[in-house]
């Protein structure tokens, strides 16, 4: 069913008059500011200025302060109406208000705020009636970024303010400690102090190099992938990374997505360009093709690991979770229209399973992605079939109950998604998982079944995902577990310490038997001292360490150390391995 | 140690003696014709003639007659030499020998080889004595195809007349059962008949998609080789099959391959320009790289599934064998001079268990390909550099007793080589393994570890594949097993078909245990005579067929058939998967 996103109003209210605050304390102190536009933003507020001095971090306090006084002054915010024309002589010296005022339709009023008698703001406002009602408020500076005017790289680039605002002070050092934390998390940070990629900027931005410890991860979660998968009657394909324009030009890619993809090759000068492939849909759809299908044999699901290419920006670029190529569990099913529902469900269902065996679930939220019907020059196909596509998902959305918000204009090019999002640490949303309806492309492809009446019929087919983006699930996990994996995840899961080169022999005994049972097991035996090499293994976040010395060696037992649980001595190896195997078959999170 | 192909001077002699026979044949059934070229190959010769009229099957018969003919006839092959103005009058009407004789050095004389008094050729043999030395080969008009005059599509269509030709009647028969046995076999159309892969014109030429059954074949070959390499001390990677032009710059495939790349953008306009990469090694160096390196962190062994691009021209592509994209079990081994040795023969010995566990050891050779000093530019490094490289590996190759014949020009720009090579069913060489041996990458990256004696050194660099590319190693497999793969390999190992549709309850219960066991198992309950049902597997090449009727379900048993053993009825299950088990635990081949 639909859910709405509730906003704050209040909050929202508040937080952009604490960027009034903030422009005029701006103003008192540095006089020769010239000020742009102040937002509201999801955990505080900003204002862009235009200041030769930059602002530095010894600075905020002060401007802090001034802030404070403003406040403490119970300052009323009120709305003064002005003509054009008076708007222009008020904002007479900024070139960034001015602009903004010669854009409003002719004859229009302009709406100014005052705060106190003597600061006012081009604003509509609303405000809170005076300042003494954000005392309550907690709010903090913290940082000073550059940013174009307008967001145009043409444009002079500006300093822009930003500060956290929340309803009280606690609210407030509750979000900078979960930002802490967060900057702890950040896969971006953490998944290169553990290892697990690196990026080189000769290579290029959005191209990571996933290191032997985070290729190990994405290779067991794709194992677990195409068992799954394959358990549930899905078959694996390998298709090709790229083909011909042709192929996209059926496909409708050419048209709709061209600007986001690589091609190779110059449609005036080459006989043949190709592009990089930035979905699977097309090349999957061969498999299909490759012979006559009757409605017995439907539906067939083809998954595939597939690589995919997207031509983002520079600028776009972050870490595991923007990238140029990634590899994406993906598959379409193809089926007949009674056949829909339920396979649409199971593809609910295995991406579910997915979330939870991960530990995700609880930090997932539905997205029903919609045409715009203002738009149609993004989208293929007739109102009609939009409508009908829709209103057939919607139907199976809310037969199966699933609470979903609506996105419109956030659709594919030939259908309607249901996008699974997720947030990373700092509280930026993505899209990991998505199942789509789409009957276009079956036509376009000349993609039939012979039905039982011995018609010739197009099918549906289901686009989607089980578990979305290796790398971008391998981030969510990283930030997730603050780099200590699960134990199945783990890639080094065992790590065997001596307490003295005494033990080398009785640490590479163990560190064999393990081996042969399958676990991913490291032996360090280095002539340090054991404290050094416990932190260095705890840095790397691992699951068990095993510590011998002369007594564990003449006891035959091992001593144990790790995550989340009280360090144990005198324990038989039998029984830790057993222990392991439990929690890597149980897939513990 | 290095062997010679040594060259059968004398079939070679009367292959190219029988080119003239047909030469003569040809001109006295069309004395129109001009005759161009005609030299003795592997399995025969050819003879390139300009002739109006098409020969069509059905001629060759009445070419073959007029050969038999010349040939009883006793007709002496004898020298004449002439000038080359002589020559040009004799050859007045040809303008191809025209050609040719016009390109000699000016004065050199020109010999023609007379057979009997009234044809000659302009030859520089050697020949037979007489046609009558021929009388005992086999020989055999099998094909006439178009080829363009001196191979440049700019020039002429002539008609290419292809025979076999061997010693004896006896060898020509096995000869061509081997090639009717070989066109059964051949992957490119064994491979799309057993529904492994197809092409698509629009998709593009080289662009192989992988069905079910080969995607599935290749998914167990690739776990197969990661875990054996994990088990055998290799980090796995995965790294961008894409990086800018200036990872490429450092490591000297922009000069020295750019042509062969698959390049995105345009150096003129555009500001990064990026490639499909060809070749794993400077993406996989990047985790080398990723911190400081000691002698005791030394060999570091890194291996990928990795992707490349090449940019073949389009004549070249050829099913599975020659393509534009490829994954190949890619692996660089850093290390020090002192463990290079050690290091190289672990490779070669995970090649060789590689080979003999496929079954295809026995259809291996050994090539080392060396430099060519005689054409420096394509490659990088001081000739002192390239003959201490060949030194080391000459040593290395005599050491482990590897039988190599030397390719001179064969080396990779950066070092040499040691090629596996492998035959395909049609005797094209081709290959599957390379080990190469490399310095010069490792100092154009600057990598470096520090030695025993606190000095930065750079190390050596073993490239290496372990399987080759898997789509070259699928098509060997299809035509080495003819399709019949081994059961650990097969994409469906058993399928389970009923009698009746009485059975179909217990052959799905049954359909259910295997697969419940691990089993690539299908279940054929469709209401078909057995006769049908059973062909279709059979044609499907099929390890094991399971039949139940009501028999098997009264007994509970099951009846079993397959590929080479016997009939078998009465079977318990237990049995059958304990068999089946012990087929796959082993790779029985």
């Amino acid at each position: 069913m639909k859910i709405e996103n509730k906003k704050d109003e209040e909050l929202e209210k508040a937080r952009h008059s604490l960027a009034h605050v903030l422009a005029k304390a701006v103003m008192s102190i540095y006089p020769e500011a010239k000020l742009t536009i102040g937002p509201a933003i999801e955990d505080g507020f900003y204002y862009d200025i235009d200041l030769a001095h930059s602002i530095t971090q010894d600075e905020y306090a002060a401007i802090e302060n001034k802030m404070k006084e403003i406040i403490n002054k119970g300052e009323s915010f009120t709305r003064k109406v002005v003509s054009k024309e008076e708007a222009l002589k008020l904002f007479a010296g900024n070139v960034y208000k001015t602009e903004i005022i010669n854009e409003l339709p002719k004859g229009e009023e302009v709406s100014l705020y005052y705060t106190g008698d003597d600061f006012f703001d081009l604003c509509r406002g609303p405000h809170v009636e005076s300042t003494r009602n954000l005392q309550n408020y907690g709010y903090k500076i913290h940082s000073v970024n550059g940013a174009y005017w307008r967001g145009n790289e043409k444009n002079k680039m500006l300093q822009r303010i930003y500060a956290y605002a929340f309803k009280t002070k606690k609210d407030l050092s509750e979000y900078i400690a979960k930002m802490e934390d967060a900057r702890k998390r950040d896969h971006n940070k953490l998944g290169r102090e553990l290892e697990l990629f690196t990026t080189v900027d000769y290579v290029g931005q959005g191209l990571p190099i996933l290191l032997p410890r985070g290729a190990r991860i994405i290779q067991i979660l794709q194992r677990f992938v195409e068992d799954e998968e394959e358990k549930r009657g899905w078959l694996l394909t390998k298709t090709p990374f790229m083909a011909k324009s042709d192929l996209y030009k059926i496909s409708g890619h050419w048209d709709h997505y061209k600007d986001g993809m690589f091609v190779l090759g110059d449609e005036e000068k080459d006989k043949e360009v190709f592009a990089l492939r930035p979905m699977t849909c097309p090349f999957q759809y061969q498999a299909y093709l490759n012979k006559a299908r009757s409605y017995k044999d439907l539906p067939l699901r083809y998954n595939e690991t597939s690589t995919l290419f997207r031509n983002e920006a520079s600028g776009e670029m972050h870490g595991l979770i923007r990238v140029r190529q990634f590899t994406i569990s993906e598959g379409h099913l193809i089926c007949t229209p009674e056949q829909m529902e339920e396979e649409f469900k199971k593809c609910l269902e295995l991406a579910i399973y997915m979330l939870k065996t991960l530990g995700l679930y609880e930090d997932a939220s539905y997205r029903f992605s919609q045409w715009d019907p203002n738009n149609r020059a993004k989208y293929e196909g007739t109102t009609e079939q939009w409508e009908k596509a829709q209103a057939s998902m919607q139907k199976i959305l809310d037969h199966l109950e699933v609470p979903y918000e609506i996105g419109i204009g956030e659709a594919a090019f030939y259908g309607p998604k249901l996008d699974i999002q997720i947030k990373n640490v700092f509280g930026k949303e993505d899209t990991l998982i998505t199942i789509q309806i789409d009957q276009m492309l079956a036509q376009k492809f000349g993609m039939e079944y012979t039905d039982k009446d011995g018609e010739k019929k197009t099918p549906y087919i289901i686009h989607r995902t089980s578990i979305g983006c290796y790398e971008r699930t391998l981030a969510y996990l990283i930030e997730k577990y603050a780099g200590a994996f699960p134990l199945w995840l783990a890639p080094e899961q065992v790590r065997v310490l001596t307490l003295t080169e005494r033990s080398n022999d009785y640490a590479e005994k163990i560190t064999a038997i393990l081996k042969e049972h399958g676990l991913r097991v490291e032996c360090d035996n280095r002539n340090e001292k054991i404290g050094y090499k416990i932190r260095e293994a705890m840095s790397m976040k691992l699951p068990y360490l095993i510590i011998v010395g002369d007594e564990e060696e003449k006891t035959a037992t091992i001593s144990i150390r790790g995550r989340g649980f009280e360090n144990k001595s005198g324990l038989r190896l039998d029984d830790f391995i057993a222990r392991l195997d439990e929690e890597i078959r149980t897939k513990k999170i």
